[in-house]
Parts: structure tokens; sequence; C-alpha cells
């Protein structure tokens, strides 16, 4: 089986680099870092590289310290781990370490995946490359040590939204109990990914949530973002990235848009519906696109004339499906 | 064994009362319901009892619309089973309901439990009642449908902080494991319970976060909730029951505070701490209680003063100890 062919070429190669795909998130990190973990935990050499700055977020899992920015060279590997990537082109630069590997191995789990490694462990029924890693150091009789634990127990947590996904599996969930046997403080872990907010986060919810406005009958939410806010509360788009839901989790919304000023005639606007409105729709008709229920789209003109242009939409839209 | 002892009282007898403690939670409501619904598919007389109103957030558990309010009276039950209830006076009204019953059952995990039962099925490992009642089903080979499941489900992720409390296990994991393979849409189930929120709340938010204060190198945050924010919003004291949570969350905060007005000379104090600040200690320099890392007390004084004397021993305590 395959993974025990990846189980033989861990043993018979002797340098590694592990890479992922580009803004790294919760299962990229903690996957890359777990084979880091287990690969010199076997006096194996490896590199894991990233090709920008690391979301510092992650600091707290085994082997943070040791990964690299990438920068092109003529250094080769014999092996080469892809991560959690369903397109080499989403690599970004560290795509150039797989022009001198003998082999690369792509691990993953997005369905799309294009198989473009010389071995693809590839399964599109895992929450997170957290858990197929889990299984393939397991075939090998890999012991999971706390450390490693820490970095899969991240993946999986952090892909599953804490486990409320509806890619949560009951294998999912016995392995997370088996992670959090070897006595990791998941709970630690867990307010680190989700809830650790900063100061100028809070600030700026506080702004953004007393824009607040409720149409059709309280189905759709506005939220805005100003330049002006982010300055005055010292932050930036990321610190925002997770507003919409605010609007979205609102008990009768079905429609939450999220309007953020780029310059005084664009804005950017993320759009999220519940159950029934296809809000990919809606953003393809200003040149966007998206999900059914998670899209985007960049409207010309001013916050106002957004906000207008997308009401005016939004009305013909509920007075038509409802 | 116990769980067997009560499986035989199940089948023996056929009147059942089911009640828990006041304030019912998702863990009381979700066992409640699965002890019905299990009750009821077997044939059985059984009747949910409440004291107070009903928490519509859990109207989506089967059996919810069945759930009568206590009034006192004659009629007596074989057999009365009590959950999540660590003494008969947290049962409020329905600690009547035990004066006429043959055989009282009760089932709960507080360690501090006092064993009032005929019976006692009380397992303070347990995360929660929900995955005791799990367990007594198994033992006595019930089946577990998809109703009672999506009850126990809501009991485990309701008293488990949506499984990120230390209070989960391998065990618990395992047991929802084997619940969300009934095909219960548990990734709406967890939604309904931590993510809606009112238009209401999501107004006090706003407002309340605007009053973010942080001292001592951000270690200490104040939140204020004021009798008027309340009235503009349309809300009560329950909708900001989890915004001591936004204080707290604060990466640098240790000492999380929330100032509710009660009217102009009093105001009801909460405190959270995360690691080392004792705050049962400061809520009892003003007469209150609760525990190390969450506490409350009420200080006479406008909101000024209670800032300011709490703020005065705070700057004593962290002189103290840093």
């Amino acid at each position: 089986m395959i993974q025990t062919q990846i189980g033989k070429i861990i043993l018979d190669k002797n340098s590694f680099a592990i890479v992922s795909h580009t803004s790294p998130d919760g299962d990229s990190m903690g996957s890359m870092l777990a084979v880091y973990n287990q690969l010199l935990s076997m006096g194996k050499n490896a590199d894991v590289f990233v090709e920008e700055d690391l979301p510092m977020k992650y600091s707290f899992l085994s082997g943070f310290g040791s990964i690299k920015k990438y920068s092109i060279s003529n250094k080769s590997y014999e092996c080469v781990f892809v991560l959690d990537c369903g397109d080499i082109d989403r690599l970004g630069l560290c795509k150039d370490v797989l022009n001198r590997a003998d082999v690369v191995i792509n691990i993953d789990h997005h369905i799309s995946n294009t198989l473009f490694g010389h071995l693809n462990l590839v399964d599109s029924n895992a929450s997170s490359v957290g858990e197929i890693i889990y299984q393939l150091f397991k075939v090998n009789g890999y012991h999971i040590s706390k450390e490693i634990a820490g970095c899969l127990y991240t993946s999986i947590v952090s892909d599953t939204g804490g486990f409320k996904y509806s890619n949560t599996t009951s294998i999912t969930l016995s392995i997370v109990g088996d992670l959090i046997n070897t006595n990791i403080d998941f709970s630690d872990i867990y307010n680190k990914i989700f809830n650790v907010k900063t100061l100028s986060q809070i600030k700026l919810m506080s702004k953004v949530t007393s824009t607040l406005e409720l149409h059709f009958d309280n189905r759709v939410s506005i939220l805005i973002l100003t330049e002006n806010m982010l300055k005055e509360c010292n932050a930036n788009e990321d610190d925002a990235s997770e507003f919409i839901n605010i609007g979205r989790d609102i008990e009768e919304v079905e429609v939450a848009i999220l309007i953020k000023e780029k310059n005084i005639n664009s804005c950017r606007v993320s759009l999220r519906s519940k159950k029934y409105v296809d809000v990919a729709k809606i953003a393809s008709m200003f040149g966007g696109g998206g999900h059914i229920r998670a899209a985007g789209c960049t409207i010309e003109g001013n916050i106002d004339d957004v906000k207008e242009s997308l009401l005016t939409i939004l009305k013909n839209y509920f007075n038509a499906v409802i």
C-alpha cells in the first residue's frame, strides 16, 4: 500500500524538504511540522520551507523556529513532501524545490488534487492532511510523540473548525482521542487557534459591528469596514477576516455582506449565505465568484454606491425566490 | 452493576418523571430529553419537568415541545430521574416530585454530588451527563436513534464547550463519533448552540466592546455594561453572558473584568483570570466568591467608583505578585 511505500522512502532517503501552499493555515503548518519532527526523530535531515512570513499564531508548534523562508538556490533534496496542496502552482516560490528532487510525495485531501507527485497519497474524505499523516505514521509503526500529537491536533482542529464542520467523521474523532491521550494541552492549543484576539481586533470588531444594518425583514445583514477604522485601531485586513460571521450568525439572517473600502472608488465585498441564496451568482453579476454559500467580488463606487447596488440586486432576488 | 439495575427499573416501572437543575443548560436539556425519548420508545409514560421558562435555543431537540412547567400537585411517579444535579436544592420547585416517588435515580457528573438518590450513577470523570446516559443506554442494549443522538450530542458538546475544555477525553470523542454516525446534522446543532446570536446581542456587543479599557500593561481588561445599553439594544442581561470572554481572550490579558450597572449605587462584577491571579480572592474582598479563574461580587458605588476600587486592589495585587 502507498503508506508503506512512503515509509520505505523515508527509511531509504536521507535529505528531505517539506513544503505546503502559500498563506499557510493550521492544517499546513501542523502537518508540515508533524512530518518534520518525525523525520528528525529518525535522524534524517529535513528542511521546512515557506514562501512568506510565518503566521505567528502557530509559534507554539514544536519545530516552528526551524522553518525557513524559501529562496531560489541550487540545493537539492532526495525527497520533497508537498502537503495540503491541490496543485503545484499553489506552492508559490517553493515550487522551485520540486525541480531538483528525486521523489516528490504529494499528501493532500483536496478533491481537485492534480496528482502531481511521484507518489500521491490523496484522500478527499479526510478532514485534514493531519488526519492522513496520522494514519501514515500509524501504518508505519511510528510512535506519536507529544510534540507530533500537538502538530496533528492543530491540523485537524483547524480544518474542522473545532470539529464542527461536516468534514468531521468518527474516524477524525477517534484520531483526536488518541492524540489527546498523549497529554497535550489541547484546551490551550484550541484557544490559541480560535480564541486569542489582539487588542486591535477587539477595537476593530467594536467599530465594524456598530455599522450593522439589517434589510428585508432581517434576512440581509451588512457590515462596513473602512480604511479609517483600520488606521484608528492600528489593525490590518487580516484582523477582520472572521467578521462576516458576526453578520451571518444573527438568527434570521440568510445573506451576510461585508463591504471593505479599498479606496474612494472601489470596495471589496464578501458574501455569505445560510440556506437558499446562491451568493456565487450574486458575486458573478459584479465579475466575482466563489461558492454557493461563500463568495466575493470587487464593486466600483464608494460604500454608499456599493450598498445600493447590492440592495437593488438582493431586492429582485428576494422578490423572485420567496 | 448499577447501569443494569437502572435498566431493570426502566423495564419494571411504567410512570416516570425526569427533572434537572434550575436554569437548565445544554447538558440538562439534552440528557433529560434523551431519557424521555428512550422511555417513550419503550412504551413508557414519562413527563419532563422544568421550573421556569424553557431556553428556546434548545427547541430543535426531539421532545422539547412536551416539556412541562412544574406545578405542585399530588401526582406521583413510580420513578424519578434526577439529571445533572449535585444536590436536591438545585431542583427548585421540581424537588417536590421526589416526595411521591418509589425510586429516585440520580445521574450526575458533579464531584460534589450528595448521592441523594435510591440509585446513584455519579461519575465525576464524565464530561457531561450525556456521556453517562450514552453508556447507560449501551450497557442495556438500547438502540441510539438519530433523535436520541441529537440530544446526547447537545449534552456533550455543551458541557465540553465544543470539545475544547479539558474534561474532554478520548472516551468522550469516541462516544461523539458514534453519535455523529447516526447522521445527525451536528454542524447545525453546534451552530445553534454556540454561534446563533440575536440582533440585540450583536448591538449590545458593539456597545460593550466600545468601552474596552486595558490597564497594567494590558494585563487587565475592563468592559462596562449599563442599564441604558440594555434598553437601547432591547436586550437583557442573558444576552451579555459571554461578553467577559471578549476581554479575557485578548492575548496579553490575565484578568478580565465586566462591570454591570445594577443601579446608580451598585454594580455586579464578573472576574476571570487565565493563569496566575486568584480572582476568587479578589471577589471575596468585596463579599463575593467563586473559583480561582472565575468569580463575582457586588460592589456598592457607581461605575467609576467600582472601577477605581477594583483597580486599587489590582494595583497592589500586581505589585505583590510580579
